[in-house]
C-alpha cells in the first residue's frame, strides 16, 4: 500500500507516530506561511498542516497527495468532535502529487446541490460525496448479508445465462443479433424465472442469484432498462417456507439500517387491500381505511352516487382546507384518470358543507360521519364509479392525505405480505396498467404464467378464470412492492389448462415454452419462489427518492447514459459483422 | 416443507420414528409383493420399502414421490456402509406420487455415458447427476469463499452496467438496438474494465464483482460467449498488494478441495517463462526446462539449425518410442504450425540416431547429451526458426512430453505469478495469435490500453515500445493463466502517450474512451487490480475438462443453446419495434 494509514483511524493513541497518507484534497485553507489541507479518502477525512508554502501553494481542491508526517495533537480549541481523527492533525514533512485535477464541475460536498444530469455525467465525481459512497457499501452489505441468511440455509447460488432465448414476460426483450448464425438473435432475459424453474426440475431443490433482469419497457419514471433481483426458487415447498425465508431476508437486511422488522410480518388478502386500502401494495403505516357506501347510497337521488361502487375515505382535519386547495385536489384526481374528486366537508358544529352535500338527502347527511368515522373537522373524499377505479382514486388519495397530514412519519416501517391475489385478470386491465397481456384471450395471468392456483381452484380455475386465487405473495414495505412470488405450476397438465385460458395455443405454447413443457414431463418436482426488486429494496433502506441513487452507474430516461454516451451509433462494418442486415434466401418475411 | 427429512441424513438414531420424504425415484426392485424403491434427492438417497403392490406397481423412474413411514433397521446382511442412511430403510405407510414422469432420454446414473449435446439438451437432466450437482454446489462455495476474503478486507461489491458502450477491447462486442433510440445500440460489455477504474476515480477505493462478461469471438474451444470474471481492483497499491489478495483468494477457493496452496507463490518473469518453458502460462507441475542450443549450433553446418534459435526439449525414455510414434508427432507438430519436429534418440549406449544425427557432425553429437541433460533412453527434440514460435512448438511438445511419460500427476498442482510482460507485443503477433489488435500501429497492448509500464520504463517507454515492461502479473495454474492484471495508469498524458504508441489518435481515443480520460483529469488516484476467469478457476478445482461443465446452462459451438434453442429468428414485428432497420434521415454511412 502507498499509505500506512487511512484516512479515518488515527486518533490520539497515535500521537508521535510517523505515517505515510494519502488521498484527495477536500479543503485547503491557507493561513499565511502555514496551510490546513483536510485529506479525504473513503473512510475519512485527516487534517494535514503543511509549513513550507511552495509545498501547498499549488495545490487544488481534488488533488491526490501522498503526505508523509508526524501524528500531532491538535491545539486547544481546535478539536473537531464530529470526526474520529478530530483529536489530531499531521505535520507534513513530505509531500508527493500523485495526480492534479482539473476544475471540477462541481464540488465534491454533500451540501451543495447538484442536477442530476452533471451528477450521473460525471458520477465518479458525486461517488466521492459521502452520500452516494454510502449507498454503494450499502448495497454491497445488503448483498452480503441476504446471502448469508441463503448460505445458512444451504441455497446454491446459480449463474443463468444472459444470452438467452425471448421468453415473453410481459414486457419486450432486449435482442442480441448473433453473427455466428446470421438472422437469428439472442433475447436477454427479463427474469431467471425459466431457468430457475429448470434447475428445480434438476433437483438443484434451493437456487438464488442476484440477477440481472433486463426489460425493454417504455420508460416511467423510476424504471431502468437493467435491473437486479434477488432471485430464489426451492422444491418440496409450500407457500409459508418461502414466506418464512423472505421474513428472514427482510429482517437481515433492514438490520442494517437498525431497523427491528416484526415477525411474523402481518398478511392481508388481496381482496382486503383492495378494499380497505384500494391497492394491491397498501402502506400500512397509518390507518385510514376506504369506507364502502354502496349500499348506504343504495336508493340515493344523487346522481353521481348511483354507481355500481361508492367508497369514501377520511381526510383527518381537512375541512379546514382552502377552497384553491380543494379545488387542487381535483386536478390530482383528474391526472390520476379520474373524472375528479367529490368532497364533504365536516365542519366543527357537524354540519356537512361542500358541494356533495347540498345533492344527497338529510337522511344522508345524518349518518354520514358515522358511517365514514369521520369527525368534526375532517373532509370526506367519495369516489363512485366502477369498484375497481374508484378504489384505485380513494388509496391514492388515502396515501396523499397520510403524507399532507403527516401521518406517514420519515422511520416509520410498514411490512405486509399481500397473499390470495387473483389467478387471472382482464387482459385489457393487464393493457391499461401498462402490461403486455401475454396470451390472446380475454384472460392474462396477474403474476406469470407459471403461477399454481390455490389447491381449491385445481381444479375448477379453468372453468371460473374469475373467481382463481393464486398461490402467490407479495411482500409490500410502505406501500413498495418489493418482493413477489409464487407456489408454481409442476405439472404438465396443469399448465396447459392455463395457456389455455390465456388464450396460448399448443403450437405458440411450444414454440415459446417448448423446453418448460418438456422439462415438465420428466418429474419436475412441487416448486416455489420469490424474487425481490432489489434496488427497490436498497431505495428503501438508503432513504433515496430513487433507485437511480443505489446504482452505480444508472441511466436516465429513454435508457441514456450521461456517462458513456450509450447507447451510440455503430458503424456499417459492425451492422455488416454482426449479421443484423441477414437475409434468408428463401425470403421468410411473415 | 413437504418432507420432514431429507435424504442424506436419517441414521440408525431415527429409527422408529416416522417421517415424510420427498424426492424421485433412482431405482425401484420389485421382489414380488415386496419393493425397494431408492428414493433421491440432492442430500442423499434412502431405501424405502413398499409392501402394498398397488402402490409401488405402477412406479417408474424419475417419478416424483412423498411418502410417509417408519425409520426400521435394515436386516442383517443389508446395509450398505457407502451411503449416510445404509443402516436404516423406511417402512412406507402412505405414498403420493407428485409428479409422474415420461421414458428418459438418458438414465440418471453416473455410470451411464452420455453424449454432450443430449447432456445439455436435458441439461435439467444432467443436473439431477452427481457429478453436475457437485460441480454447481462447488461453484456456488467458491463463491462464496471468495467473497468472504474480500469482504474480510472490506472490499465494496458494486453491480456495473451491461448495456453499456462499445469499448474495444481485443475482441468483438456483442451489440443491442435500443428501441427508444433508434440508431443507436448499446454493447455488452467484455469486461467491467472501464467501470472498475471510473471506480477509483469516484473514491470507492476498494471493489469487487463477480461479473459477467460477454465477448463475440469466432468460438474456439471451451470459449463461452457469455462468462464470468472475478473482478478486482484497488486504489493506492502496488503489485504486492494485489498479489497477496490474489494469493489469499486461490488459497481459500482450492482449499475447498483441500489443496494446500504453498504461499508466497513462486513468481517466474515473462522472459525466463518463455525461455525455460516455451509458454507464458508455463505448467509446472514437472521440470523439463527447454535448453537454448543457438551456441551450441552456431557454426553448424545443419542447414536446418542455421537458424535464429535453436532449442531443444528432452523426452526421458522417449528413445523406445515407435517409428509410427515418433511420425506422429510430425503430425501432431503440424497441426500447431510447424513444419516438424526434428529429434535425436539416445540409445542406451549413448549413441544418438534418428534423421537429425546422421546431419550433425561428431563433434556435435559428443556434446548433446551433456547440453541437453539427455539419458541414455532419452528422445531430444527440436526447433530451429524464429525463437518465439520455435519456443511455442517446444513448449508445447514439453507439455504433451509431460502427459505422455507420466511426469504430470493427477492431483499436483503448481501455481506461478508470470510478471514483467512487456508492455507492447507486435499488431501482427497479436492477429495471429486470434486476437483483435487495438489500434492503428505496429504495436497493440499485450495486457490491455491500460496497463501501466514498470516505473523505470515511464520515460521511455514510447521512444523504445518493444523495450518496456508492464506493470502486470498473471497467475498461472497447471499450465493455464487463472488469472491476470496490473497497475493501471492513472495519469492522463501517460494514457494519452499510450495511445499514441498503439496508433490510437487523438480523435479516435475520444471517440472510444473520451469518458475515461476525463475522468482521468479529475484526480485519478494510482490504482490496479486483477479479474479471475472464473470459468476456468472452478474448472480446475472441479477436476472437470471443461469449462462448459461448470456453467449451467453452457452453450456449445457457435454459441447455440441446445436446451432452449437460441438464438432464434424474430418476428418482423420484434425487429421493426427494437428500431433495427432505423434509417436516419440523413443518410450517415461511413
Amino acid at each position: 500500500m502507498l499509505r500506512t494509514h487511512t484516512l479515518g483511524e488515527l486518533t490520539a493513541k497515535n500521537i508521535g507516530e510517523t505515517v505515510t497518507l494519502t488521498g484527495w484534497v477536500a479543503r485547503r485553507r491557507d493561513h499565511g506561511g502555514v496551510a490546513f489541507v483536510d485529506l479525504r479518502d473513503r473512510e475519512g477525512v485527516t487534517q494535514c498542516v503543511f509549513h513550507n508554502e511552495e509545498d501547498f501553494d499549488h495545490l487544488r481542491n481534488e488533488y491526490v497527495l501522498k503526505v508523509t508526517g508526524v501524528v500531532t495533537e491538535r491545539p486547544e480549541g481546535n478539536e473537531n468532535s464530529n470526526l474520529t481523527t478530530g483529536e489530531i492533525e499531521v505535520e507534513v514533512n513530505e509531500v508527493e502529487v500523485l495526480n492534479t485535477a482539473a476544475p471540477l464541475p462541481f464540488q465534491i460536498d454533500e451540501h451543495v446541490e447538484v442536477g442530476e444530469e452533471a451528477r450521473l455525467r460525471y458520477r465518479y465525481l458525486d461517488l466521492r460525496r459521502p452520500e452516494p459512497a454510502r449507498l454503494m457499501r450499502l448495497r454491497s452489505e445488503a448483498n452480503r448479508v441476504a446471502r448469508n441468511v441463503l448460505a445458512e440455509d444451504k441455497f446454491t447460488e446459480v449463474e443463468t445465462p444472459t444470452l438467452t432465448r425471448s421468453t415473453p414476460e410481459g414486457a419486450r426483450d432486449f435482442l442480441v443479433p448473433a453473427r455466428l448464425t446470421p438472422g437469428s438473435w439472442y433475447a436477454l432475459p427479463q427474469s431467471p424465472q425459466l431457468f430457475k424453474q429448470l434447475l428445480q426440475v434438476g433437483g438443484i431443490e434451493k437456487y438464488y442469484q442476484i440477477a440481472r433482469c433486463y426489460r425493454d419497457e417504455d420508460f416511467r419514471a423510476d424504471r431502468q432498462p437493467e435491473f437486479t433481483q434477488l432471485d430464489i426458487e426451492a422444491s418440496f415447498v409450500d407457500q409459508e417456507d418461502i414466506i418464512d425465508l423472505g421474513e428472514r431476508i427482510v429482517e437481515a437486511v433492514w438490520g442494517l439500517i437498525d431497523v427491528k422488522v416484526p415477525r411474523p410480518i402481518e398478511r392481508i388478502t388481496y381482496k382486503d387491500a383492495m378494499e380497505k386500502y384500494g391497492s394491491d401494495k397498501p402502506d400500512l403505516r397509518f390507518g385510514l381505511e376506504l369506507t364502502e357506501l354502496t349500499e348506504y347510497f343504495e336508493n340515493t337521488t344523487f346522481r353521481v352516487f348511483k354507481a355500481p361502487y361508492v367508497g369514501a375515505v377520511v381526510m383527518p382535519g381537512g375541512a379546514s382546507q382552502a377552497r384553491r386547495t380543494l379545488d387542487a385536489w381535483q386536478e390530482w384526481a383528474k391526472q390520476r384518470g379520474a373524472k375528479g374528486l367529490a368532497y364533504v366537508l365536516v365542519q366543527e358544529d357537524g354540519e356537512l358543507t361542500g358541494p356533495v352535500a347540498k345533492n344527497i338527502t338529510e337522511e344522508e347527511r345524518q349518518g354520514l360521519a358515522a358511517a365514514t368515522g369521520a369527525q368534526p373537522g375532517d373532509c370526506i373524499f367519495f369516489a363512485a364509479g366502477e369498484a375497481k377505479a374508484s378504489r384505485a382514486i380513494l388509496g391514492a388519495a388515502r396515501v396523499e392525505i397520510g403524507h399532507r397530514t403527516g401521518l406517514i412519519k420519515d422511520g416509520d416501517w410498514s411490512f405486509v405480505w399481500v397473499v390470495d391475489a387473483p389467478m387471472f385478470e382482464s387482459a385489457a386491465d393487464a393493457t391499461a396498467s401498462g402490461d403486455v397481456a401475454l396470451g390472446h384471450s380475454a384472460w392474462t395471468a396477474v403474476h406469470h404464467a407459471f403461477t399454481s392456483p390455490k389447491p381449491e381452484f385445481l381444479e375448477t380455475f379453468d372453468e371460473k378464470p374469475g373467481e382463481a386465487l393464486a398461490y402467490a405473495y407479495d411482500i409490500v414495505c410502505n406501500g413498495n412492492e418489493i418482493g413477489g412470488g409464487s407456489i408454481r405450476i409442476h405439472r404438465k397438465d396443469v399448465q396447459e389448462r392455463v395457456f389455455k385460458v390465456m388464450g396460448i395455443g399448443e403450437d405458440e405454447a411450444r414454440e415459446k415454452f417448448g423446453f418448460l413443457l418438456d422439462a415438465f414431463s420428466f418429474g419436475a418436482p412441487p416448486m416455489g419462489g420469490i424474487a425481490f426488486g432489489w434496488d427497490r429494496v436498497l431505495q428503501l433502506i438508503g432513504g433515496t427518492d430513487s433507485i437511480r441513487d443505489v446504482i452505480a452507474f444508472p441511466k436516465t430516461g429513454n435508457g441514456y447514459d450521461p456517462l458513456t454516451a450509450a447507447p451510440a451509433p455503430i458503424t456499417q462494418q459492425q451492422r455488416k459483422e454482426a449479421g443484423v442486415d441477414f437475409k434468408p434466401k428463401k425470403d421468410e418475411k411473415k
